[in-house]
């Protein structure tokens, strides 16, 4: 059995520094940020493992786009899934929009009357729809061919005229699916185009085909989730296909268990499954996104390359 | 200000008795609870007003079955939208097989050896795989030209042998839309079909039509969440299209506002977006769906018709 | 394996006929509210055992007054324990004052103005201090001279003009224990005397003999616990010293197990400290306490005596 | 406003600097937890500032006992008040015992038979109440005599034989106040003594005299809350007796303030009560306490001296 470690604080330490206390410490919070860390870095570091990421959440919003961005072209991740939100939000950056921060306790009246969308304490300017419609009104000749969603992303990123997700999964050939895609301001967008009559050829269930293809030819397969909702269930589908399920798994959510639900699920209820490998390395972290992370990513700059 | 009345409990009461005790009680759960009622009671009577019900989490392995089947059937919905997931487990028992109530502590490899899925405390017996490849191998040619998912459910609706959530949504005209159906045992049963070479026309963002009409032409609107997700985000920018906003909301899930997601969202956030209207009747519930749901219906049974 | 049984919602049915519905659905929050009403109705009707009741929360602030005088009053319970908030709200309405239902969106700035505290959406008016202020001066020279906190309580119980929580437990001889009663509006007012340079006899550890004596003599044992705390520890401490531990165990709470305190910890870990006997029957329901309450005492109504 | 700042990671880079990232980003949990770093900084270099420090949950198990050793040494703060548990984990392990990594999936029955306490993922060993029953017996005479439980406890820390809060509390003449310490295995150990008919002078509302006279006489008072329950509650009802209530607020947890109970509640509701300054700095963090405490405090020690 192995003895708390009880962490030792010193001045100017690094983020990596402090995980490594973090790791020796309890099975509490700081000691599974720890082993996430751990996790993440076997699995970028294996060679043979193709890491999926899943994003779900304000993360734009929360000051995350640049760290995700460098997740992508540094080719720590293989496979990106995300909510339409997610890539919603990022347009907008991409645009030129700003988010801002904001209350829960405002006046939703006034954010309305004054244009802005309020996401929790963040404030996205209502505007933003504006140029996300010039935007794919321009482009809709092109978007609209693409037969996956998958596709029409890389579209958008070949499209979007600064660094984003979209662009930066474009450019390193990175798979970005989005199953609900039309559930989003981007699907606002197109839904705006098809209303004057024009039609989209994009197929529902395209990108089933190459999700499942990345898992199935995969050797070794990684999880990385931060947040649930569709992209964490979408990738956990494609490892039922995946020859090994996952060898690593590492999932940041503050959804809980016990109401049942696919975003809250343990990672070893997936071992039942056939989605997680029963003798996988995974670990669930109950921690708000934002924070993880920063932290994690900080820590696994320290130890790779 | 309105006095915290205590409730009084006698032997015998009806549910919605006991509703009324709470309802007049405290702001906490109790007096949420009550308040859901009249809230679904008020959209539900208004004639002018359209019912938007939002399905997601495991309520098929939680036993709700019925009680959704029974909401459509009376027409108190008018447009439903449900997570792929939903529709799964909902399709596997209309093809004759059962969810099993299990336990969280089970030892998952065990589990996937006896053949069992674990969705938290329930069980899927893995072979509702086998049952569903075959329906969808056996109908594919019908379900593949199907344009919108919501053509693509209603198809699947009218060949399932028996009662369920897509057969009562077919045969009573009501919308069916699942923006991610391709997140989804049903959607992997697709991929077998394309695997083999075969296409699908059904499109990504054919269905966005119908639900903006839907939102567009009503009078007025009223939505009634039982989880967040994909459900209810589509459900909400369908409000923003709605001449009125939602003028009723009641929203029931264990998400917590905190991590700013979607899912977690309190309703009033929606006024800064337009979706909901600023003099609309709403509340949020903090509430397992599968306790609420149940004690919802029965007392709105006592109060309608 | 059982499978899981779908809801079906008759008009008009009672309390109990619904959660016998629950009972045999699946094992979400709907399966475990029905068998917390199971073993409950155990405990109640085992003559053998002693049914330990802890208090946390604002139950009072939430309408669960008199449910809670119920209990007590038809012996339903042995012990109680309860938090200091919990005495003070009960002896505040006691004494004549009201809470009201208020919003979690309030102006506190405001209130404060107006002379009322909030708590979450209740609000509790501040001149509730004065009459406490005069109770306790008027009463001290009995109060101080109680050498246990239970004494202390049942003394209070005595001097209450109306019905209370503290005078049904005195009147039924029911032991009532609250450990931090120093942390509540009432140990303020004694603060008040002290303060005065008056002195009081009450001891901190006196109640631990007669707790612990009432478990140590108990045949058998049963927990129930609305919220964690001190309420829920302190039984769960009295359950170590019990011949054969807790034989049955309710706990209904919001706290999730993840931060890894008491308060949320699930049943299951007391047996690990032979707490909870490995053969009890028990059950963890996530949920708010003034929704599960009444449902459950409203059941346990039909089914005893 | 304020537009989102996108957080960037540079390899190496301290605590401090991801946390000054982090405080520019949006106003999610990163964001908060910038803020919480700045206020804490601020309370801490204030001189006026009396800092209050509230402790509950699993702090030692979790690995967090050198950290708060360190904060009472530094005498950054200038009254702690803990739960019974943290002072009973701290004490064993100034008596030589260790806590353990564990896991909750764990079989209890087996954990007992091998003599291990289980907190959530820590395990205890059960022969630590040996340990403390001989401190307690052999010490038993000087620590009857205590009037108050803060001398009770300084006196524990006075006979600790290492390290630890109590006696770090002591040698520093830092009031250290502990509510409930009868609801612990301390509390146990006492009962013990009394068990053979020994008296405890130790009074429940002595120690309301020094808390609130630490209070009264703060020129300002700045809080810290890491975890709810008693301490939180018994330092915000100090704060009622502030000349200026709190000035700056922090608290870290993982409960929620729907359900209404003190723990979770909002610091914001504090305003209503006149226990929060209406003008004071404060933020709630929703985040796991083994995480947010080490790395606030590693921001700090690069701020502070």
């Amino acid at each position: 059995m192995i003895s708390v470690n009880h962490i030792k604080i010193k001045k100017g330490m690094s983020v990596n520094e402090l995980i490594l206390q973090m790791d020796s410490s309890g099975v509490l919070g700081a000691g599974r940020l720890g082993k996430a860390v751990n996790i993440c870095e076997a699995m970028i570091k294996d060679k043979d493992c193709k890491v999926f990421l899943g994003l779900a959440g304000p993360l734009v919003p929360g000051g995350m786009r640049e760290i995700i961005i460098d997740l992508i072209e540094n080719k720590w991740v293989d496979v990106v899934v995300a909510t339409g939100a997610t890539l919603t939000h990022d347009l907008g950056e991409a645009l030129g929009y700003k988010h801002y921060q904001g209350s829960a306790a405002a006046d939703d009246t006034e954010l309305r009357k004054k244009g802005f969308d309020r996401i929790y304490e963040s404030y996205m300017p209502n505007r933003i729809y504006e140029g996300m419609e010039d935007f794919i009104a321009k482009n809709f000749e092109s978007l609209k061919e693409k037969k996956s969603i998958k596709d029409f992303l890389w579209e958008i990123g070949r499209l979007t005229p600064k660094k984003s997700i979209c662009r930066a999964c474009f450019e390193n050939k990175i798979p970005l699916f989005c199953p609900a895609i039309s559930d989003s301001g981007i699907g606002l967008m197109i839904w705006g185009q098809l209303a004057k009559g024009k039609t989209s050829e994009t197929r529902a269930f395209e990108d089933l085909k190459e999700i499942i293809e990345s898992s199935w030819t995969s050797k070794k397969a990684g999880v990385i989730y931060f947040g649930g909702g569709v992209p964490k269930n979408y990738i956990q589908q494609a490892m039922q296909l995946a020859p090994k399920m996952a060898s690593y798994g590492v999932q940041v959510t503050m959804d809980r268990p016990e109401p049942g639900g696919s975003s809250g699920a343990e990672l070893k209820e997936g071992i039942s499954w056939g989605k997680m490998n029963p003798k996988a390395k995974f670990v669930d972290l109950i921690c708000d996104a934002t924070i993880a992370m920063p932290i994690i990513v900080a820590a696994l700059k320290e130890r790779i390359k």
